[in-house]
């Protein structure tokens, strides 16, 4: 399949779309936090007990996906408590959606639990499954990466 | 919009597919090395030249992602060179394509570079550009999580 990809090797990889991303988001805990903030948890004791995180590491990963602007933190204060911050995605966040559904749907597929998926995804307004496809400008849904071929951006910069 | 989410907070996280997910991939030098494998390199030293991992580094990953059954090594021999072996993707390594192209395409939108993306991907056979669609089975195109209800799987644990 991957012969026809062989083109984009003439090209270098330190503009990668893919690299900039990982850089920012590729590490475990990075990936536990950002699930947890989809599933509307706000709050580092929260956090920490459904990601299991030691407590620096989270507040680490935390810290940088609020100076990667992924996260916002807002101040909260309860009653007789000091205040505190949470935290909540930012729109740039929240476009990391897919991400996370195309793990999970890999997840599901090849790394399955017994007794079947924790978690299903329903669409809000007709309650049918949710999935990730790929889909090119003429409406074809391709079956797999064999459907699809890369080509050199604008911003490809060709191996000297 | 993460409210609706809640109810999930009612289970546990240790049967989670993303978690399951990341402990195989989420890793930095892992994503790159499969953004290699998809780019069609198969050898050690291409995907050096082109990941800059350090060479343990590339060592070690490729040798968790051939144990986890997402890549595989195949021989192969030059002339007047001693055996070596290359690395291809499986078919469980393919699936994790949609992946690759969620990372690519967030990239492509927060982490631009200047001049534009580096790659873009096109339809094989009519040569549209190709995107992942959140969509569900009732053919209805979701244009964000907001738009997503999760629901308790058969897998799903209810927290004690």
């Amino acid at each position: 399949m991957l012969g026809m990809q062989r083109q984009m090797l003439d090209y270098d990889t330190t503009n990668c779309a893919i690299g900039a991303t990982v850089a920012m988001i590729g590490e475990k805990w990075t990936f536990l936090v950002l699930r947890e903030a989809f599933n509307g948890v706000r709050r580092f004791d929260d956090m920490q007990r459904r990601t299991h995180a030691p407590r620096q590491v989270l507040s680490d990963r935390l810290g940088r996906l609020v100076r990667d602007g992924l996260l916002r933190k807002v101040p909260y204060q309860e009653q007789g408590q000091r205040s505190r911050h949470e935290y909540r995605l930012t729109s740039k966040g929240l476009d990391l959606y897919p991400v996370l559904v195309a793990l999970m749907q890999w997840g599901d597929q090849h790394a399955a639990q017994p007794g079947g998926p924790a978690m299903l995804l329903t669409h809000r307004d007709c309650g049918q499954p949710v999935r990730l496809e790929l889909t090119c400008g003429a409406g074809h849904v391709l079956g797999s990466a064999r459907e699809v071929t890369p080509r050199p951006g604008p911003g490809a910069r060709r191996i000297a």
